[in-house]
């Protein structure tokens, strides 16, 4: 039994990199060998979300806190709010964050497949976000 | 992208074969083949704790609110609070509940391997429990 106490771990300013605007992250977590699922707890300022994006083993989203958007690619933007769980299937391309006008909190859970969690693509652009 | 809604699923009473006391699970999800994760929302009753169990690829727990008390096979009893992260290796017997005062809830999330999550053991003893 390992416990990782609350506040023992620094948040985390989402990469530029794979995030547009202020995301924090909080609460990383990951099983242990032959274990394979990660995840953390995702916080996306008003109008933050994730560039584009694919899971190999797929993702699953808890939301905690707020109001957020999600789409897959050529699927509808969809609203989340607190105590929906989403889930996005291997290879899935898609995108989650805040909407324009409120933050969102999530659980983001996924599994490793060959040492990887997750295929960044490009930004979601503020027109297609905006849309 | 699958979504399931706050409130379309129903609550569920944590069966007394593998429960001690009240336990309510709520909101379980589940990833897709060959996705092997699987989670809850379980909340303990003050006095309400899981039997003594073991995960054949361990299992993570985010504590969400509350109190809780959580014990591996000879070690002490821990105190687990919100924003704590527990991890219990694979195998790694052991139990997790409420305080005798409090209500604790956690996100509960393993994998399966060979088609199961859990391997249910004997009830905590109330002598035990309360020692």
């Amino acid at each position: 039994m390992k416990i990782l106490r609350n506040g023992s771990q620094s948040s985390i300013v989402g990469n530029q990199e794979w995030f547009t605007g202020t995301v924090r992250i909080d609460q990383p977590f990951q099983a242990e060998e032959p274990g394979r699922l990660s995840g953390a707890t995702v916080t996306f300022e008003p109008g933050a979300r994730t560039n584009w994006h694919t899971h190999p083993l797929g993702q699953t989203l808890l939301v905690t806190a707020g109001r957020g958007w999600a789409q897959r690619e050529s699927g509808p933007v969809e609203e989340m709010q607190p105590g929906d769980v989403l889930w996005f299937a291997p290879g899935e391309k898609h995108w989650h964050g805040g909407t324009d006008t409120t933050s969102v909190t999530h659980i983001a859970i996924a599994e490793k497949a060959d040492g990887k969690v997750v295929d960044w693509l490009e930004p979601v652009s503020d027109a297609h976000y905006r849309r």
